[in-house]
């Protein structure tokens, strides 16, 4: 690994500490995704990309912003990368999942906000991103209550263009979304100094449905039984996609399904035991934010799908490719993001029937509810997912965390109880 | 007081728990009310209206319904109460002040959610609301996340027409929030089995117009220095003004502004210490929740006004009545909601802008910030009101609080430190 301290010093990061963050992930990283036995080769990618996570992905936002191009940052699937893309852009995902400057961050917000903001926030006080230091702009979003009055904070300290969501899908939502697209055009074009046109458009909506291609083959290929992949090398390629470069990721992603369909089909496995298979749903897992798919997998049993924004919430949907300019494509970008499927909807019949999807063809066995505290439309949303699941007979675990290691304890005695009952066939819920 | 269990039992209420919620509320009355000196007399009528919270004005629902006329139940200042007299039905809202029937609320919804939802469930649960009970239709609406995913699942016990409100004020959200005020006209003419037309709306738009110049009134008093009116008085008039026949109260509430004057006029103020002069920001307070006011108010300082939804922001714009048609009508009505400066839009400089305008008005002397535990967007937004009052070296105290009384003594020492940083002029902030 080069020394890129250099690099850091004049992207202002505060050296000391963000030394001392780089200190935590290796540990870490061993604990959650190395200790893992039997993974496919093409993880070897993936591996490398995460070592390098600090340092040649951002030399190459570096890079890529010397030869003139934008960086911009986002916090949520809804903000669509094809336009960052089209004004010669590179997308970051800026989701934070580790407790940073917690204290610094409770000066700005309130105790009882979820971890992911005030994480988020933290990484910004404590200068120890180098993500969000590489940004000409952060693009937000006013999903929930807590992230749309935090960038309004955050705007203080760095440029934010906020998006609205609306919060249903009628048409005249449609209409207003439409627009909120075409704003963020306009100040994307600003910012970098191009005009978007539609060969660039099209070719960018091209580039990241060849993402979402590459990680729906990854899904369906967790469908095997026994499995091929663990979830948490899944969930690691998830996160990996929201700061990647799209058109490597696509590659490698595909270059690993590869693999696993030859493993599928000489009858090889991750080993060990994999039942029972476990969906979890709900709040999204930035990394380093393995916590949870850790305790299921080291407790015997395997996560199966994500149906979350780090899972298959990210990459569902296709944008329609079959707009013939710039307007109409425009148009099939608002409607693929608006059909996302988030708690912060109301109503949100969708998740819940995608749920009962994902249960039938990843042939689950329980639900485990990640719910991240505070989080209102999760937390709240949750009670009609566990509705749901018990008219289908579907074991239902319903647990409540942040991003602390205090919990570990409770969790994990939990899930073993969880996957316990699921081996012993008692049909009830808890 | 008549017996009104027989009216009670039809309402489908729990009569022995709704027994129990009756004994609790005289001696808080009491407590927070009644044991203040020198009150208007005018409050005479107020105390008649709460003494028949559950009873007269339950009775004139009931009648109301029999005649042929329909209960409509909102949550928020931001349902038009003009559509609902326009279709000759009676609007009450249904905020919950207390805590009930928490545990029951917990089957449903997660514990970490404002008090404010927990105890509507809770009423709803316990069968103790006879306002919620006599209601035709709720009409909820997509201001916070707690409360736009709670209706959904109180619409599995009873129905709810959510309103959807934007999260900004760009003429795309005025379209938007313009067709949201037809809808639930549609949906108001087919509960109640009446069209709007031109003279019941116009006839409307000025009756509630009356309410809130009277509310007006009544708040422009409250800069008299020495106060004839004490904080929780105007508390709680505006509580009632939820929930009492708009037109009756009107006339009552000038009736005390009559008084009040004249009590300017002859030098009689309530009596007391009535400094430091106290703005109260923030959340809503339903009935019976007067604890905060009556902690500051019986330390020796005055709510000298209220910045919050059971305050000045219900009440403070009125709705343009030139419009000529039934179209401009619902236009204005529309236009006149969207001004209202909730902490759920973003950006929020209006709610900035108008605090500033209060402390210079009402010749504040300091501001307490009441947030409900678990607001995002009061608690989040109140760093900057904070940030602002900083610059304009106005003492800020932010407490929060639920509506248990556990904290009463520790909200006590502040708000009394407070007081006398205040009276000793020490400019700072904490």
């Amino acid at each position: 690994m080069s020394d890129y301290h250099a690099m850091w010093e004049k992207l202002g990061l505060d050296l000391a500490a963000h030394d001392g963050l780089l200190e935590v992930l290796p540990p870490l990283y061993q604990d959650c995704i190395l200790s893992q036995e039997n993974r496919p080769e093409g993880m070897q990618y993936f591996d490398f990309v995460f070592s390098e996570v600090h340092g040649l992905r951002i030399k190459e936002l570096v890079d890529h912003r010397a030869s003139g191009g934008i960086v911009v940052g986002t916090f949520c699937t809804y903000v669509p990368e094809e336009l960052i893309l089209a004004v010669g852009g590179a997308c970051v995902g800026l989701c934070a999942g580790a407790q940073v400057a917690e204290e610094a961050a409770e000066q700005y917000l309130p105790r009882n906000l979820c971890a992911l903001i005030k994480s988020s926030l933290g990484f910004k006080l404590a200068k120890v991103c180098p993500y969000i230091e590489s940004c000409d702009l952060l693009v937000g979003e006013t999903t929930c209550d807590g992230k749309k009055k935090y960038y309004e904070i955050l705007n203080q300290l760095q440029p934010v263009h906020t998006m609205e969501l609306p919060q249903r899908k009628d048409e005249a939502d449609r209409r207003l979304w439409r627009e909120e697209v075409r704003r963020l055009v306009a100040r994307l074009e600003e910012i970098s100094g191009r005009k978007i046109d539609e060969a660039a458009l099209r070719d960018a909506i091209r580039v990241i449905n060849e993402k979402r291609k590459a990680l729906l083959r990854l899904a369906g290929l967790r469908k095997c039984d026994p499995p091929v992949i663990s979830g948490r090398d899944a969930l690691l390629i998830n996160q990996i996609a929201f700061y990647d470069d799209p058109v490597r990721l696509t590659e490698k992603v595909n270059a690993l399904c590869d693999e696993l369909e030859e493993r599928r089909d000489g009858g090889i496995s991750i080993g060990g035991a994999h039942r029972p298979r476990i969906l979890l749903s709900g709040c999204p897992m930035a990394i380093p934010n393995w916590k949870v798919p850790t305790i299921i997998e080291t407790s015997g049993a395997l996560v199966a799908m994500d149906e979350m924004c780090t899972g298959i919430r990210y990459f569902r949907h296709l944008v329609e490719e079959g707009a013939g300019d710039l307007e109409g494509m425009l148009d099939a970008i608002a409607d693929r993001y608006l059909k996302i499927d988030c708690a912060v909807f109301t109503p949100n019949r969708e998740r819940l029937d995608h749920i009962s999807e994902l249960v039938r063809d990843y042939d689950i066995d329980a639900v485990i509810y990640y719910a991240l505290q505070f989080c209102d439309p999760y937390t709240v949303e949750a009670f009609q997912v566990q509705q749901e699941l018990e008219k289908e007979r579907v074991p239902f675990l319903y647990l409540e965390t942040d991003y602390s290691s205090e919990d570990m304890g409770q969790l994990t005695t939990r899930v073993q109880a969880l996957i316990e009952m699921v081996e012993t066939q008692k049909p009830s819920v808890f």
